[in-house]
């Protein structure tokens, strides 16, 4: 079986090919090529697929050519992943299935609009983050206070005074279950500069990650109420790089680097 | 650039084949290959040299036509790897540089003997262990007794009677400096059978791994000698699977699983 393996701000994925619509990804495949010692290594893999074959978003298939299937690592099914969308439209370009430009890739999450140049950052139309109250997420024992976004999954992104580059986050935070049933993504961040923030983010399910895509939108819209501002742009300095978010009244959008660093045939 | 990648009981490599010794390997590029984020991800690279045309060891060609020039995760040089040597055996037979059988590969310390089927277990000669006196290794404040072993690297093996599964390995074991100026791998094992043991092992430099074939040899002379034995063929339980390590009077085996998952190209 082919594969490609790329990365944005080092949140990495395996990408399988499937021109054809032909292949059947089992869990426990998705895991084995996910595993980092026994497979390639993936935070998650992008299954490319015809959306007019894959009965689950068929309906998207006049507004976007190709379906990323998205797997988590542990092999289940996933809606959408903010940094995977972006490497799986390097990916469609870098192939030769998809222009370079703008174009539309189906989700489960729906259609999302990807724009990118043949070379440099890959830029994703997230959507209307939905905000609510504000919240309490403790870490190693101290609160922090913090904005509740939806994002299509939660988030709870907390503008600290403490340095976030001193926190232990090799623990989960404790936070309210009341307003986070089904848990929560949590992302502690310091502002740094003129519409610049350092953030570090807890995923649900996942630890501590090198970079999440909509916790990097949820962490620009929590920094730009504190500054008083709805809209504009915002860099969020992440452990694997930097990613600019765009707020707008209507929608937000995400940008960074996007790459393919190997290609070829798995054995598993 | 071509490369393949393989483990041996999770132990993993990704093997730069270099048939025409034309490769110069960046300690930079290794570490770019070795990053699991941002690269293919691995213990280490198993670069794939003609030894006749490597000045290293140049010597070794008359046993040995391959040389495996073996380096860390961070791009330094290494000696050796027991679990490495097999992967690169298995590559040698699997691409047809080699015939299934026994042959010599080449490695910076000293011409080491395989031997395998075309499929199944991969056998490497570890040479004689040469073991010294008693030292201690203290765990998460726990002192635990253990017999100091040299396998061309520096091992303090423990039999101890808490259950290895419920030790804290995440943090650097202390052991006596005087003992070991250079640092020590550290092994703790329980006899779970008959000439079987179950082992975890904390590498110098590392942290706890999943496997360590020297550190398996060091961890049977140790429950062997506490047995009364000096010889026989001991099954070891690492987190990564089991190998087996037969200890001789005047040598020592260790015997496993080495296979290759994927290969294609690097765009690094």
């Amino acid at each position: 079986m082919r594969f490609v393996k790329g990365h944005g701000t080092e949140n990495d994925f395996v990408i399988i090919p499937d021109l054809d619509g032909e292949v059947e990804l089992s869990a426990a495949f998705v895991a084995a090529v996910c595993d980092r010692h026994t497979g390639i290594g993936a935070d998650g893999v992008l299954h490319v697929m015809p959306t007019k074959l894959s009965p689950e978003v068929a309906d998207q298939a006049g507004q976007a050519e190709w379906f990323m299937d998205y797997r988590n690592a542990d092999g289940g099914v996933a809606q959408m992943c903010g940094n995977g969308v972006r490497v799986f439209a390097r990916y469609l370009v870098d192939s030769g299935l998809a222009d370079a430009g703008e174009f539309g890739v189906a989700t489960r999450g729906g259609v999302k609009r990807v724009r990118l140049a043949e070379t440099g950052d890959v830029t994703v139309e997230m959507g209307r983050p939905k905000t609510f109250g504000e919240s309490v997420a403790t870490v190693a024992g101290k609160p922090y206070e913090g904005l509740h976004v939806d994002m299509g999954n939660p988030h709870l992104a907390c503008v600290i005074g403490d340095p976030v580059a001193q926190l232990d986050l090799s623990h989960q935070p404790a936070f309210d279950p009341a307003v986070f049933p089904e848990g929560v993504n949590i992302e502690l961040l310091n502002p740094v500069g003129e519409r610049r923030v350092v953030m570090r983010v807890f995923e649900r399910g996942s630890g501590e990650t090198r970079s999440c895509g909509t916790g990097a939108v949820a962490s620009a819209v929590a920094a730009a109420r504190l500054a008083g501002e709805t809209t504009g742009t915002w860099a969020v300095e992440v452990l694997g790089g930097t990613v600019t978010v765009t707020l707008e009244e209507d929608t937000s959008y995400l940008a960074g680097p996007a790459v393919l660093v190997a290609s070829g045939e798995l054995n598993l």
